[in-house]
């Protein structure tokens, strides 16, 4: 492999063998690739599973519908997963394209931008996870203190779908969890310790 | 100030102005001592809050306690709290000492260890408040389509330390969210993309 080339500062040509990290850089652009378009799928199924969701019941000759806006939580659930579906969508095209070209990030800007997003976006899409399975455990064990119902026994079909976009879901926050830990690592080790063409332009 | 000191793979001593980095290395030091200990307070007040919070009140002369038990989430976020509030009393200390030391991250096993912990309070603190909030929510405003009646009309004086309790917890996750970028930072920076002493030994 051909070793990178790094100019330091007193412009002393210094060669390092950067196999190693060439390696790891493209088993990071892989994994990041891959972890889009996981985000993308799974997202839209969770939104998809979530929002189609409905279940009729007949009470004492009373309809009663069960849908997924009767709980907030479900709400905010479709709204991250459509919204991390769409963002891994775009980034996933930015990842294909720059892997085609064989580009390496190294605009701190570009980078910054990237780790915001994925930042914000792993938190986000979580903080809806842990919501809506708050919501789906009172759904299923109800909380007698306070006299709120379990409503599964009644509405098992719908709860049971309502389960499986949660699994969907979990899957894309832990998948975004993942993600900003690349990015933070693509970013952050522009800022190495050994000065040279990318760090210490704060 | 002065100047670092590299040693390039071909043992050649490059000299690099390293004043601006030093400069964010100590303001990274100093926001990450006051966050540690900010957690730490908040932690433990957050905690105290929720837990602590009960109320009595006399319905048709049966008499009815709200605690922070009748919610598994107000549980859920007093342990993490708890756990925040530990973690970062040790990692304050830590902090502190190394600062009195004078010494620089550049050990990658504690480096990594650090980053992972910081990341699992994070998501931890957030998953917590995220469920909290969201029973909250269902307290002050019930769920009328699932026949969940709102509490807070009732308990007035609990729903209000709860909330207190939540902005203590909030606070504490953002802060955490905050370190984990810092522990990030510090971590992938010694990966820099510039070979020297620190990089490359994955």
């Amino acid at each position: 492999m051909r070793p990178g080339v790094g100019i330091s500062p007193g412009n002393v040509p210094v060669y390092y063998g950067g196999g190693h990290l060439k390696a790891v850089e493209r088993r990071v652009k892989v994994a990041e690739v891959v972890l889009r378009w996981v985000i993308f799928g799974l997202g839209v199924l969770g939104a998809a599973l979530v929002s189609s969701d409905t279940q009729v019941r007949e009470i004492f000759s009373l309809e009663k519908k069960a849908k997924f806006t009767d709980m907030k939580a479900l709400v905010f659930l479709v709204i991250a997963n459509g919204i991390a579906a769409g963002y891994s969508l775009i980034q996933g095209v930015r990842c294909v394209v720059s892997m085609i070209k064989g580009s390496v990030l190294f605009n701190k800007a570009l980078a910054w931008a990237i780790f915001s997003c994925d930042q914000v976006m792993a938190y986000t899409t979580l903080a809806a996870v842990a919501a809506a399975a708050q919501s789906a455990v009172l759904g299923e064990f109800g909380q007698s203190e306070l006299q709120w119902m379990k409503i599964c026994d009644l509405y098992g079909k719908f709860c049971t779908q309502v389960g499986e976009g949660l699994v969907s879901s979990f899957v894309v926050s832990l998948s975004m969890v993942s993600l900003s830990g690349l990015s933070a690592f693509n970013l952050f080790r522009l800022y190495g310790n050994n000065k040279g063409k990318c760090s210490g332009s704060w």
